[in-house]
């Protein structure tokens, strides 16, 4: 038997065993969308989410989620109605964004490899685009002048430190991300000198990290490094983005971020803050943390069977849904994500099973010899943490299942 | 510096060192295709692959194709003219290899998880089913009794060996794959005495080997397994799916599979097999060993961007469309795929970079410090083995860049 990691908290059955998402029932949920495979977000969850972050931040930091985690459109418009802003990565998010109902003044846009056509889009529409070097920043100011418009342009800074324990590093050394510390103060100027809107800093040290000292430390590393570059420009940021780095638990062993700590740990950096960002504003990114915990994905077993005395469920789901569930996508050690028998939802584990997907490649594992309720086929699986990078960040057309549908309830 | 894999064969320059896919400049391609990032498929090297099978394997082996490889609608056409048959693996395959134009009785559908809507689909076809339990018999066989169908029922059988060096075992042990060999007799007795139309074996032990040798003693054991099967049951199987096995030199040190050596032993083997697979057929299912080489995944830089004294290259494609190449899929250590300058292909190298995709996180890097010609904003880059596993298994919906280009020439 392998472990499997933590079930969120939230989540509970009716009288029948069977797991409620939102209030509804798994088996009424799959009815309801047609079939399975499908991934439920919870938008009850989503707003408790957003409540629990507000309560412990300090009020002068605003919430932006990163639409990267999770761009399912009635999602997003759900957002866009309890967040402050959006952060884009293409042009494509750049347009799901707008069209969600979340002001163009609220959407910054961050990303290595923006195309020309990319970067007009942004400045037509007004957006603020975080820039990632000095050559997207000549190209941002040439498409500008020629559409004689003002744009609203942030430098991305590459950090020197990155966030300790963090499952995705983004800073501390050479990275593909932003402009090097050093090269912030000369950028900057050119951007005032050419006209443009200066709007501020963008600094992401690292996302998924679990522990409260880690984040705050970084937080405080990340306010301090963006007080030496305004001393060197002369200036304050209007904006300092201080990134994201709340994770979420996937894993045997994982506990949840102390919001609190995370919290308490900024208001005192930020009113120890150098008096020249006095008058700087700021905001945090998170995207995983926001939205990870509200989804669920409920895939059919449609095949219970025996192999030199392992049990397998077959499902009608996989990989092509839940990628990082099956140990592909940015882990090295394949772990049990959080897993359930959505139709015996709380019963006690019975036996060690394997649960796998539909899809005909040893790859395709959601569960790997997990401790589960007795399951036949017909019965409902779950996999928690299912509200980000799921269906957007899998291959949906691999071996020719089909996405999975998606709601939101 | 960190070595790439080898460039495959069959891959030149013209004068100006712009590299040729199927005697087309690359440029010229992407132009064609209206964008970057771009699959192109040669279909003379899908034709020259067939042929060198062909002259290496004896005559009475038939070539399937399996299509989960690459699914493209162009491709599969083109396939379905020199290929004896199709593999396929969900319902959605089956619907795109039928029309193909592949004829329905030399096409064949495995996968561990067939709903029954697709077993349905299938008999109605009149392809033949792999049968992954005796619960999916048992389900097929209602089936088709309801339609008044006589069903075309294989059996797939789990080894109870592996093919030694392979990337992807598929037997060797417990798998949610096949049939136990131990239950296959009775499991073939029950169909044969339903009605059904027995079809064989389907024999998978692995995927993506190199060493001729291990293909070869996999080979070897296949057929005596089937024959051991064949004499339980008293019948010879009509066709046996001997699996594929092949694979393609992706990294450092690979080479390719000595083909001649593949088809001398399997020609010794059938020679010697047991009589009591005399009258017994004989198929290999490959799919990445056909077209992986036949694909060239072009991306063009948008930015060069130097960090801590480090060069980066950021193109315009990335993991959402070569997730195998990115280190993410099916592999513990990232290596670098063949990547050259296609707009300098052949030149010599003179610095060390990162390639890097457009998606905004650290898992985005298609070459990681690879030696290269020196290349600008908007040189094309080229990813070889590109032909399997590109397009069709990578998250195209990842952080709204839009899916790649794809192009049969």
């Amino acid at each position: 038997m392998k472990p499997h990691g933590p079930i969120p908290p939230g989540y509970s059955a009716d009288a029948d065993g069977m797991l409620l998402v939102g209030g509804e029932r798994a088996d009424a949920l799959a009815a309801r969308a047609g079939d399975t495979p499908l991934f439920v977000y919870a938008s009850a969850l989503l707003k408790a989410r957003v409540a629990e972050w507000r309560a412990a931040m300090p009020t002068e930091v605003q919430l932006h989620y990163a639409m990267k985690a999770n761009p399912f459109a009635p999602l997003l418009a759900f957002m866009a109605g309890i967040v402050d802003g959006f952060d884009v990565a293409s042009g494509g998010e750049l347009a799901a964004a707008l069209a969600s109902g979340m002001a163009a003044e609220h959407i910054s846009f961050a990303g290595p490899g923006k195309r020309d056509r990319e970067l007009e889009a942004a400045i037509k529409a007004g957006v603020t685009i975080n820039l990632e070097s000095a050559g997207e920043a000549e190209r941002a100011l040439h498409i500008a002048a020629r559409l004689g418009a003002r744009p609203r342009l942030a430098v991305r800074v590459n950090p020197d430190f990155d966030l300790k324990g963090s499952g995705m590093k983004m800073g501390g050394g050479a990275k593909p991300f932003g402009v090097d510390a050093e090269g912030v103060p000369a950028l900057v100027r050119r951007l005032v000198d050419a006209g443009a809107d200066w709007q501020g800093f963008h600094i992401f040290a690292g996302s998924q990290a679990l522990a409260a000292a880690a984040i705050a430390e970084t937080q405080a590393q990340t306010v301090a490094l963006a007080a030496r570059l305004a001393s060197d420009i002369g200036a304050a940021p209007p904006l300092v983005n201080l990134g994201g780095g709340m994770g979420v638990p996937y894993f045997p062993g994982d506990s949840a971020v102390d919001t609190a700590a995370v919290g308490a740990a900024l208001a005192e950096t930020l009113a120890a803050r150098d008096p020249v960002l006095g008058a700087s504003r700021f905001a945090m990114e998170l995207g995983r943390w926001l939205v990870a915990e509200a989804g669920v994905y409920l895939t059919r077993i449609v095949d219970r069977k025996v192999s030199h005395g392992e049990t397998f469920l077959v499902t009608d789901g996989g990989l092509h849904h839940q990628l990082a569930a099956s140990g592909n996508f940015g882990t090295v050690i394949r772990r049990n994500y959080p897993i359930a028998i959505a139709s015996h939802f709380g019963a006690e584990a019975v036996e060690t099973v394997s649960v796998v997907g539909c899809l005909c490649t040893p790859l395709d594992r959601l569960g790997d010899q997990v401790a589960l309720p007795r399951a036949e086929a017909g019965d409902l699986v779950a996999i928690f943490q299912a509200g980000a990078y799921g269906a957007s960040a899998s291959p949906a057309a691999f071996l020719g299942q089909g996405p999975a549908r998606e709601i939101l309830v």
